[in-house]
């Protein structure tokens, strides 16, 4: 019999109270039906210093949080995107992940958007993930002119993004017990 | 006549006494024989916020930074390459800037990395500049091997790499007078 | 007094009779009306070789397509998007220009797609851009449900997306004047 | 018992008596080991038309490459560096493959380059392998300076990347192993 396969959310967005958070949760409950454990990285909660800030080799949020990426099999990342790209917060949150806590490990890549459809941050941060011996699967979602996504109850209001939320998550799943070290 | 083009350094490692603080210093020094004035953010003195941080909207570091980059023609971005990227430092850096600030501007891109060359980091700032509606000069600079590149008078030891930023210099200089709003 | 401007349109799809052709050939219209010259490549009458395809280096249509290359101040690339890049067709005709008739030249991004917006063509292309020493301008066009894009008299139904048409010959028209060499 | 995996080769030069062509023989080697077939496409051979002349869509080579394919459950793309990203014809070769030929497949990832090291290539073909919904290993090949990269016997003259190279085949077959439809 397998273990249950644990999935590490980071969102882009500085609190979990925004889209991005909103989006890893609504992963989290497909991948609760499928058997998986899913617990996220609450940032506002636990800030990460930046890379380089006086106290950051040793501050106790990097700790925490690296031993969460330690303890998982899979990863999701959900940022916004700015200028192009994935977010600071994403970036520096990344930067303080190690081949140790990534290589061989699965990542499911989210982006939202204020405006029309794009895959940049999607592009970018799927290169990071091949920088981090890790796999991004194929499917991934794409959250455009996010303010109108979610309905009163949070839910995605277009239902072929909903489904292509479910089939992320399956994936997600699916391949990390393919894969799994 | 003209007036002098004014250039703002942005780094993307942490403190200015960094290979990338090194660098830009190194592009300043060529850009003033060029009659160009280069005033560089120094995010140690003072630290900009994660963006969506609490207080962040009205920190006055942001004001600070968003007044020096109001006042530039032209920047210089030079990022540490992590896992595939740029750093953390330099894409929160990048998300406080606005289109008031970098549209019609023109960046210079150095990138440095630890082991052998690549110019991930460069493509994706290049992509964020075109989203920041500005414009990247074709000239850039790839740092490989950070740590044996320069002499203990702080020099670049490969002559053709500093031919290369002289030229780097110079482009960033003539097309700021060109493309200038 | 400055000559006109010349530019010339290479398109993604094999024959001009496309999407492709047809942007151009919008984008020439506004040029024009701006006193710049458009020359089109007729792929399709012209068929330009693979690269490494026997009797490729001697080949009349690379020489003519060189030969206009060269008489040019700047390029419009307009590409499908196919498996998330520019097209094999645009590709090729890339790689049979060189430095010789690109550097410090001006170019002008187009991407059509069969379903919604994204950007990777784009992208994709404008790192060839630079790869070839030119400067992409910040203003692209992305033309997302491609069949749905024009009426009957092939004009752009959207009148944003017209709009940005205009903004992008005006753009490639007066920054070339500004960058020629 | 699992059946054997079938790879198919994929060459971004036109002819396979090139360095791309190469290092496709030298990674069916090491597959050929662990029990997979290596089987090539000769575009020289049985060269593909571009998409969109004339009588491509029922061109016998095209039918022929696809049906090969279809046979496998992986790909070996390598290709040179041109102008910042892989050649027309590698594209073109992309171009011509469709879902039911790739998705949920495994490619491996070589890119050579006549001068310093880069990954653009690698990204690009990364990037097109995600729109395919195939699956890209995380090893991929870099092969920098590549006249100088074989000894007279055509094997690796660095030591270290003939062991990359033997990793990438093992990640190559043992994931396709894991992630097989």
């Amino acid at each position: 019999m397998t273990e249950p396969i644990r999935i590490m959310g980071i969102c882009g967005s500085y609190g979990l109270d925004s889209a991005n958070g909103h989006m890893i949760d609504l992963v989290k409950n497909e991948c609760s039906k499928l058997g998986a454990e899913v617990i996220i990285w609450d940032n506002k909660q636990n800030p990460l210093p930046f890379i380089g800030e006086d106290g950051c080799w040793d501050h106790p949020n990097v700790k925490m949080f690296k031993d969460m990426a330690d303890s998982v099999d899979a990863f999701i990342l959900s940022s916004p995107e700015y200028h192009g790209t994935m977010s600071g917060v994403m970036k520096n949150s990344i930067d303080w992940l190690s081949f140790d806590q990534t290589s061989g490990k699965v990542f499911g890549l989210i982006s939202t958007l204020g405006g029309q459809a794009n895959t940049t941050t999607l592009n970018h941060m799927r290169t990071s993930v091949r920088w981090m011996h890790g796999w991004a699967i194929p499917e991934q979602l794409v959250m455009a002119n996010i303010k109108n996504t979610f309905n009163q109850n949070g839910e995605i209001i277009d239902m072929k993004l909903n489904e292509r939320l479910i089939k992320f998550a399956n994936s997600l799943c699916s391949n990390t017990i393919k894969l799994r070290r």
